[in-house]
C-alpha cells in the first residue's frame, strides 16, 4: 500500500464511470474494477452486451416466492410449485443461499421458508423485520406441516431466532428440530473448535 | 477443496445466467459470481441498471486514438488533442494501463505511443502484430518528435522491442532514451508507485 499522491488518470469518462460502477460491488476495489473494465475492452462486444443484459434482467425480472420468499421468477418458486416435494417438512433458513446449499445436497425433499435474516436486537432486527408472520401462518395446527427443521447459523442471533420460532410453534402439534451440530464429514477432531466438539459428544447418536 | 458430488442448484435460470456471465471475468469464479449476483438482488434496481449501462456503453462507445492508439472516445485521445502537450517528446508504452500509470504521476508532458504489446517470437508476436508502422511513421526525420522515450517492461521481450525501435529510429536524428531502472527489474510499470515512475522518466538515460 503506497502513498497515493495523485488520483488515477482515466483515459475517458466511460472508463471512469465503468470503474466507479464495478467498484460498488462488494470486495472489488478500483484497481480490480479497472482490470475488469480493460478486460472487457479487449474482448468481443458481445461479451459486454451479454453481461450487461444478464445483470439488468436478473435484477428487473427476479421476484420472491409468495409462499417461502425464496428467489423466484414466478409467484411460486420451483420448490413450492413442485408437486413431488414433501409438504409435511418445512426447513427454516436465513436466506436464499442456504436454500441453494441444501438443494445442492440433493437429499432434502421438503419445503423451505426463507426468513431474510435472523433476530438481532443489537442490529435493531426484530421478528417484524423478517418473513416471520408468513412462517407462523404456515405453522397453524390446520396446516400440512408436521415438522419444522431449523437450519439457522450457530450464532447467538441464530439461537435466539430458533428459540422464538420454537416458542411460537408450541401447541400447534408440530415437531420442531434443528440441524445436527458436529464435526464435518472428513474433518479432523484436533482442528475442531471446543464448542463444536463438545456438542458433537453431547448429541452423539447410536452407531 | 472438497469433492463436488452435486452441481449448485440455482433458484432460477436468471441467476444461473448472471453467474455464468459474471464468472467469465478474469479472477472471478462461480462462487464469487453468485455472491455478486445475490448482492445486486439485495440492492436497489437502479444500481444494477447503472452497472449494466456503464459496462455496455464502455464497450460500445470506446474507440482507440488514431494517432497513439490509447483508449479514447474520439479520433484523437485527450493527450494527443491537448495543445499544451510537448510534441517533441514521444513515450512508447506497451498498453493503455501504462499511459494511465504515467499520466497519474502528473510529471510527463509529452505524447505517447501505445504498441499494444511487445515483440515476442515465442508467442508469435512480431512487429507487424503491434502498432509499429504508425510509430515508425511518427519517427520520420521531418516529424515533430525530437526524443523517443522507451517505457517498456524490463523483460527480454521489452528489451527486444526497445532494441528494434532504436535500430529503426537510427539515422532519423531523434534521440532514443529509456526510462531509468529505478523500477525493480522484473516489475511491471502499472504496479510501480508514482514517485518511482516519475523519477524513472526524469532520469531517463541514452539508449
Amino acid at each position: 500500500m503506497g502513498l497515493y499522491l495523485y488520483a488515477m488518470e482515466y483515459p475517458t469518462k466511460l472508463v471512469e464511470d465503468a470503474v466507479t460502477e464495478i467498484a460498488k460491488l462488494p470486495g472489488i476495489g478500483r484497481k480490480t474494477a479497472l482490470r475488469l473494465a480493460l478486460h472487457l475492452l479487449r474482448r468481443p462486444e458481445q461479451e459486454s452486451v451479454e453481461l450487461a443484459r444478464a445483470l439488468e434482467t436478473l435484477r428487473l425480472k427476479t421476484t420472491y416466492c409468495k409462499t417461502c420468499h425464496h428467489i423466484s421468477e414466478a409467484e411460486q418458486c420451483h420448490v413450492c410449485s413442485n408437486p413431488r416435494r414433501d409438504r409435511s417438512l418445512l426447513c427454516v433458513v436465513e436466506n436464499s443461499r442456504d436454500v441453494m446449499a441444501i438443494e445442492s445436497t440433493g437429499q432434502y425433499q421438503g419445503l423451505y421458508h426463507v426468513l431474510g435474516g435472523v433476530i438481532s436486537p443489537l442490529d435493531g432486527v426484530g421478528p417484524d423485520d423478517l418473513n416471520m408472520a408468513t412462517l407462523l401462518a404456515r405453522l397453524q395446527p390446520e396446516a400440512e406441516v408436521r415438522e419444522v427443521i431449523l437450519a439457522l447459523g450457530a450464532t447467538v442471533e441464530g439461537d435466539t431466532t430458533g428459540f422464538y420460532i420454537q416458542k411460537k410453534a408450541q401447541g400447534s402439534g408440530q415437531k420442531v428440530s434443528t440441524i445436527a451440530r458436529g464435526i464435518p464429514v472428513g474433518g479432523e477432531l484436533e482442528y475442531a473448535d471446543e464448542l463444536t466438539l463438545a456438542r458433537s459428544i453431547a448429541q452423539r447418536v447410536a452407531y
